[in-house]
């Protein structure tokens, strides 16, 4: 978006209704049958499903909303979150999170919109947490196992890589406490079916299950992204989850 | 792109001319010779090429960009869409199709841009296709045959994304008789490539030709979406392609 | 983002401060963490890091976000590649390259942007390289292996696609002089881990690797694109670098 272009535009036509309200309304005027179907199946169906809460269906939302780049439906899908239960400080970290698995300029877009939902409701980024939060304990064990995976495999080739996935990504912020382990790792998931990266699929929902994912939380997350990422990469990614479900048994 | 930001930039500068103006305008700026490139090359010989007429270049065209969440091209292609023959209540369709193919948040986008262009062209809600239409009568054969393999292979993964498959996807959405499911399927296939979901190819390409896209139209709308997605997408798309082809020999 | 939207914004908010600071600023309202990552090590580790030029770091930053059609970082990487040494010839160059290599689409919202960059700083049109330039030498066998290449696995599924890869990208694209062949193919490199297009880049990174490119460059390049596209794509590609890096032992 051009800065010259808003100019132009603002200021040689007429006034109109806010932006939430905006979208709804060129729904019905552009889409009328996805008008009813955004009403019928995805409000009124898909929302209230059961196998996720409302609050954790927010978080696989937002995060690949936030994970693909996408903007237009950001801002009231961050005003659901926080209306089922997603705290301030966890919407934060899912956006500093995924600055790492998605690419910083979607995180840095995603901050842009909160900072106007967390405007309109009072938030103040003193209510976040900061770079100095007291880490969560690290798993010697696992960070030893990933990280002697990551020098041999992946080190050869990009050192800087593999340096900057040790610290700051597995020994800081995957350590921040205000988002758990459990919910760090369905916003990963989330996100690598967003933007249909299967090849890290499999590592990731692992260690969501052991993170405290439930498997039946993870087959009824397929089906909010099959509506928010889309049907084509959720039916990519079902063999792959059916397989790590599988190899669990 | 954030309230407080548009406003800031509409009083801090001065008005300049129309969207569409400014985006050929600032391409002679930024990039004189892709500006050359999009008269002589993408202009003049892409969309005057035989094989593919206009109507079905426009089709495929609009398909990837909503696709593929782009919108700064959208408002041209949609106007040219309308002019090359494309009617609104296709237009239509074509947005509430993909945001199942392509994710909601990229239709509520087009349709976003849509209804300016409608609104332009004094197109009204009343005059497009609304959640009560007459469907079109279901292929039982291919239903069953469709639905059996959904419940055998996706549904134990996850129940929900089969249930929703059948309905709305299959059993109302393909039936809408706005669209020919010659266009869905055409509108489906260019998502794909867009998307680079190449693992779902075979069976939409299969599904095209089978509900009436000729093999050498295929083969043209592959030469659209080279400029229309980027190359590298086609350059993976067309052994799949040629698979397809081979396998129907 | 719709016209009727931002008049609407526009008129019934008060203003604020310009773009790249209203990032900035809703960065440290919204993810204060992300701020702390974006200075500590975005810009002062990975930035400052040997193994790869400020000036390399910013083609590879630019044709990321370009190639990905992510604009909310590209001005301040547009500005921050000029400062770095990328000609303004080169920066329009990069766009232009990407049309062919990221979509259409995204090169004219890149150029959008990038007229404003110039703006400010007095850049004009002319310049900036047009369509008649004075093209680099053909290397004839290169061409006719890969002409050949086309003409046998590619033409039989689309001409069209096979004709316009020759003329206007290989004969004309690649040519032309004001972006040199090391730098197209670094460009080309980076636009294809950003778009997730892992099949295409061992020939274009053998490719950057004849036209002048260090391995050790290319390694660094993948560290600067973890932050600049994301880390799982990034990790995908490094197995494919290692390979090509192999082959040429």
């Amino acid at each position: 978006m051009n800065k010259k272009t808003l100019i132009g535009l603002a200021f040689s036509l007429a006034a109109s209704a806010g932006y939430a309200d905006s979208i709804q309304e060129n729904l019905k005027r552009a889409a009328p049958a996805l008008a009813h179907y955004n009403q019928n199946v995805l409000e009124n169906d898909l929302w209230k499903r059961e196998g996720l809460s409302p609050r954790d269906r927010s978080v696989v939302s937002v995060a690949t909303l936030v994970a693909a780049g996408k903007t237009e439906m950001l801002p009231q899908e961050f005003a659901r979150a926080l209306d089922n239960g997603v705290k301030p400080a966890e919407l934060s970290e899912i956006v500093t999170h995924l600055a790492f698995y998605a690419g910083w300029n979607n995180a840095v877009a995603a901050a842009d919109e909160l900072a106007d939902v967390y405007e309109d409701r009072d938030i103040d980024a003193n209510d976040l947490p900061g770079a100095d939060v007291e880490l969560l304990p690290l798993d010697e064990e696992f960070e030893a196992m990933r990280e002697n995976s990551v020098q041999t495999n992946y080190a050869p080739t990009s050192q800087g890589v593999a340096d900057f996935t040790r610290e700051p990504l597995f020994r800081d912020v995957w350590l921040r406490p205000d988002l758990s382990p459990r919910d760090r790792s369905l916003v990963t998931v989330s996100s690598l079916v967003a933007n249909g990266q299967a090849e890290q699929v499999p590592f990731h929902l692992n260690r969501a299950l052991d993170n405290g994912l439930q498997q039946a939380e993870a087959s009824e997350a397929l089906t909010q992204m099959a509506f928010y990422v889309n049907w084509p990469n959720v039916y990519t990614a079902m063999p792959i989850f059916q397989k790590v479900f599988d190899g669990r048994k």
